[in-house]
């Protein structure tokens, strides 16, 4: 149960009306109930708030709170910053009793904080450090030499593998792997990979030749404040690490490939696929489905739209769509133009007719 | 073993010929040995089941059964229904014993109902509640407070969070993660990406800015005879619950983020992906690869064809393919026309030059 | 601690300067510390190189190594199989001990080969066979009737259904399912996405229908020196097993569904997909995020680029790109022509208002 005063506190923000009323939770506005909080941080759910049966409201900036009936409200300049602090002040946390559980396998020489959570069978590897807070859930591996920060909330099934290094505070949604072998093989000849990519698209004869496997030597260094989403995979470095900055945020099952070096602050989202050894600047955010070829070097403050496909190097500050990227507003024309196209075609076509009395050249497909 | 007179009922279809015969198991009809049912329902499995050793077939409707040598043989008019009768008759199911294995851990407070199984390492949590007759294999973790109908079949290594509501006859494949945390991030400031969508392409001068995360209050809310595949990630709501629609069928590493809502009787194809907050009708299907931006509406019946990218609202009844989604006719033809692209833009070039003298406007990158 | 001369012999070419040099690992160029044998196969590398402080360096072929200081060094002729090489004999690999941990539980007439490893919680389903030498992490599980060949590594929290068939010198990434059932679904009555296929757009007046699982009777059979990737899923088949080849090399979060049949020595990149059916040759590169849809046949050494989408067929020895796939050399063509697009179409309204006074047709969108 919590008041509105106290969510004023959070917010940082005067109430309005009646301060002491209490709350079980936090609710939309069209199904709140008596004793519901009412999120309604934008006009549109103007109606829906007169619908539901809240006393109180999170309000947009200049809302007329008494014309809804309310008793009392706090209105709000920034939706979505709001709803960071009314969440996080609501959320009770995953579910993790202090202490390590007795079916967890730990592993000679490791170095587990006090106050860490471990939950049942979990294996922890030889020499791993843990910081002070973290807690592990049920069936977590970690492999040996890896060192973990503080106040970590790693969850169910997470798998991180040896030699990673981890910052404070990180968060690991279940599922995720930190550190399995990259993706990299070679061929004793040069093959038809290879060959496509100098020749743009000829690979001359190919041969048939096995694959041969080059290991991951490197391992995978997070800096503080990541969180990596649900069975989501980064792979191992080469030689090197593979690197994520502080405070890069990665959603559900994200590849990030071998030797990619991410920024700080980025935000990766859903099943976005990084193939291997790019560079990607600070405040980077990919939008969901977006692929990253290899060795592509991606500027500072790059936005890309959802499912773009980036095969060459992108400067600071681009906002890009599209496959392959192009700035958004081309890509926004090229799309616009295309649709045109089909009927653009036979207008050319009538064109040419008229002028040269040749109709049929431009119907032949590449 | 099984006779083709158990087939025959199970399909509701007349024996023709010998129905005494019996079977080991069902086999394409190349491969077939005697002992097998051929299963060949299509006059394109002609050949291979004169070529294979099978005694009994399942045919297509008005088959001639006799020319292909058989002693039996069962007609079906529909061969994908016939298929999921047959194999729902073949299927010997999961590895699963009756029982509560004893490295289970369950919470306080759980409701287990009579005649459930779970496997070896099970971590249930505290008050979940598991109908009759469902099977839990092994490594599976529950949340609190989470309640799973009856008859669900939930396989190894299945994470399923707090607060979960799931109703009968529930599957999913192994590594399935329902209830992680949304992906859902903002800034004290104005952002690239909020700047970006407004201005469609132009965000400004960029800033440095942490992102702060808005936590999930929700859970996810599924109905009855839902399927969830294999390493798919299903998150929580961020106020109310993402809603998966009675019947529904999920594919393996489909991501559905926070806040979305899916209809029922969807068919929602391998690696599809919902950003959050969109709104999907009953009976749509999404193929594979399919991408859907944040806050889209989906009508009813729509179908997507594979690698769709659907930025923007569909009507109901609307067959859509292409990034962005149109109508699949029209992507067709904006396929064809571009497949024309490069040597229209030569006739252009030239047909200008017959006409003005200037040729060279259109060479012109934009 | 190793020494030059070991590399060489490694790598079956000649010491230059002195092959006593020990070194703790390898490094990149410029980072590399005195104790490091820095790995600078390409001219790209000599700026590092002089900026680093190693005593020895793999070079390029040709390579003037004294020129840069070194005391020692090998040239390579090909940079990637020399990385093979010399990252082989330096990965001291995975952290397993020798021994199946007493919390492994095995069922009834498992047949474990001598010298097998099983790692904490893992669970072995009955009469599956595990050959020499196999390493298996902590938390796999593996269906009855599954057969494991020799020298094996099974990574933490791999699932391997019933009734799979695996060849010699498996390697699976942690969270990979192999053999989850076959998302293959029906109705009793003909349904929108069949209908579609058929009209390529119009499925009629849509129904709603629930849909009937088609089982899957087939399991997964996998040839020797096959990798798959971390949280890749392989579904089984329907009546006959889904197919992975021989020496096939499979990366992260790769979906393959039921049925389909993939050749031998084919490399299948992050997150791609195939979705049921489909029959792929040998020596096939699929780049990051390919798509293939149903019933596909893809011949030999075909190369597809990243994002590349293929609803059609492929012939063998093709390089192809773009959605839907065509030659790499016709999707580079038909990129440039539609990021001239927009402009020609300028040009061709106002062409047309020259010839004929009329400049509106084209603007109408299809």
């Amino acid at each position: 149960m919590f008041t509105l005063d106290q969510i004023a506190a959070t917010l940082g923000r005067p109430v309005q009306g009646d301060g002491s009323l209490t709350f079980d939770r936090a609710s939309e506005p069209g199904s709140a109930g008596p004793n519901d909080l009412a999120l309604a941080m934008s006009p549109a759910y103007g109606d829906a708030l007169r619908t539901g049966k809240a006393r109180a409201a999170i309000l947009w900036d200049g809302a007329d709170w008494e014309s809804f009936g309310l008793s009392g409200a706090i209105t709000v300049p920034r939706a979505r910053l709001a709803m960071a602090a009314i969440t996080a002040a609501l959320d009770d946390g995953p579910d993790m009793n202090v202490g390590i559980h007795p079916t967890v396998i730990i592993g000679d020489g490791a170095d587990i904080a006090e106050g860490v959570s471990i939950g049942p069978y979990a294996v922890i590897g030889a020499n791993v450090v843990v910081g002070r807070g973290a807690r592990i859930a049920a069936h977590v591996t970690i492999g040996r030499q890896t060192r973990l920060g503080e106040d970590a909330l790693v969850l169910q099934g997470v798998r991180i593998g040896s030699h990673v290094h981890i910052g404070d505070r990180f968060v690991a949604q279940p599922g995720a792997i930190i550190g399995a072998d990259g993706f990299s093989f070679t061929t004793e000849f040069e093959n038809g990979v290879e060959r496509s990519r100098k020749t743009l698209g000829d690979q001359g004869d190919p041969v048939r030749q096995p694959w041969g496997r080059i290991h991951s030597l490197g391992s995978v260094r997070i800096g503080d404040d990541v969180e990596v989403g649900a069975n989501t995979t980064i792979d191992k470095g080469t030689i090197a690490d593979t690197v994520i900055g502080r405070g890069t945020k990665i959603d559900n099952l994200v590849h990030i490939g071998h030797n990619n070096r991410i920024g700080e602050d980025c935000l990766i989202c859903g099943q976005v696929g990084l193939a291997g050894g790019s560079t990607v600047g600070h405040q980077v955010v990919l939008g969901g489905q977006v692929g990253v070829s290899d060795n592509i070097t991606i500027g500072d403050h790059v936005v890309a739209g959802g499912a773009t496909k980036i095969f060459t190097r992108v400067r600071a500050g681009e906002v890009i769509l599209g496959n392959p990227a192009v700035k958004m507003e081309t890509a926004l024309a090229m799309q616009r133009a295309t649709r045109r196209l089909p009927r653009a075609l036979e207008a050319l076509s009538e064109l040419r007719k008229t002028v040269t009395g040749k109709g049929q050249g431009t119907r032949d497909d590449g």
